[in-house]
């Protein structure tokens, strides 16, 4: 199909999807002749998932690009491609590798992580958020939500169990790690709605017996 | 305190501080002269929860206004507050109210609410949020996480269990929903950063198994 048609059943402009071709997230189509290209079906799912991770997603361009150069690379093993989502994606919310992080709310993350036996990289993004926040808790006097760290880790390991158990169905390398990346964009906004969801059925008893009485 | 000396304990510009003093996120000092006013360490306090919410928690002014707005309002029951801090913050993502809504996902949230029992409002935002969530999944083909929603919602319950604890041990109404605002924004990064540690550990024995044998 021309990039018309392509525009038409994907329901992009096609200005959006040449700026996407240019930037190197969509493949460049066939060309037939000098200024005429020809595109598939593989291009239609690819923008599927391009505008899944910016406008449900919420990523940046250059985030959504870095990750899609992750998927495309079939030289990498799996490990390393795993490794490389979340290292992208941890990058968007983690304070800088030179910032001085709070010292106090790097030995509870560290001894969190040792108690579980976690093996993290010493350099990863995650663990950086998670001392910044920490710290950013304890400045704001909420030490008790600090302190249910641990209580937190063992509800998010039997999240994890159900991760794992997806990714891990996967039947190669590229569904593994397309199953990454949109399991953990799409599934962070899935888990929240679903906390709050859970949060607005649990305060409704506590609740209303605060209402004042009449 | 003079504003200037607010700005430097604060560690926030003297022309930012003027700014969230016109939004009315935070309180007007007391007048001494006809152009100046004295604050106190509550605005030290309410400085370092605004600053929080927006560089931490990455809302906007806005957001954090209405969030505050809510903080403020004493007059409110708790069970009218929590809830409009949580349709306050989902609002940033969830579909419009007029949006059509895919049916089939539809159906699949409700029908999971209804298998949990989880007493919901029709108009959440966090619903709706879910559905729209569900049919962008499956429309790129990752029905299994759709699939996986009761799974998730069982180790969503056990993490809100930790939320409700946190939550119903405040001594007053305007601390639940300190806890409530705060433990949602920063909570959600803090379950995020996590999620993803636990699935950085969680994929070593298997990715390694992956990898080409030499």
């Amino acid at each position: 199909m021309r990039i018309g048609e392509l525009s038409r059943l994907s329901d992009v402009p096609v200005a959006t999807i040449k700026y996407y071709l240019r930037e190197g997230l969509l493949a460049p189509g066939v060309h037939t002749y000098p200024n005429q290209a020809v595109y598939n079906d593989d291009h239609i799912i690819r923008l599927r998932l391009i505008r899944a991770l910016i406008d449900v997603g919420g990523l940046s361009i250059s985030t959504a690009s870095e990750l899609l150069a992750v998927l495309d690379a079939a030289d990498l093993t799996a490990w390393e491609s795993v490794g490389k989502v979340h290292y992208a994606l941890a990058r968007r919310t983690a304070p800088d590798r030179d910032a001085v992080l709070d010292e106090a709310a790097g030995h509870t993350v560290d001894e969190m992580l040792a108690r579980r036996g976690w093996q993290i990289r010493p350099d990863s993004p995650a663990r950086r958020t998670l001392i910044h926040l920490c710290a950013t808790l304890r400045q704001l006097g909420h030490d008790d939500i600090v302190a249910a760290l641990d209580d937190y880790a063992d509800a998010i390991a039997s999240m994890v169990a159900v991760d794992m158990s997806l990714i891990k169905s996967q039947a190669s390398i590229a569904a593994t790690i397309e199953k990454a990346i949109v399991g953990t964009i799409l599934g962070d906004g899935l888990l929240s709605a679903l906390r709050q969801l859970a949060q607005e059925h649990a305060s409704r008893p506590l609740l209303q017996n605060n209402r004042p009485k009449r």
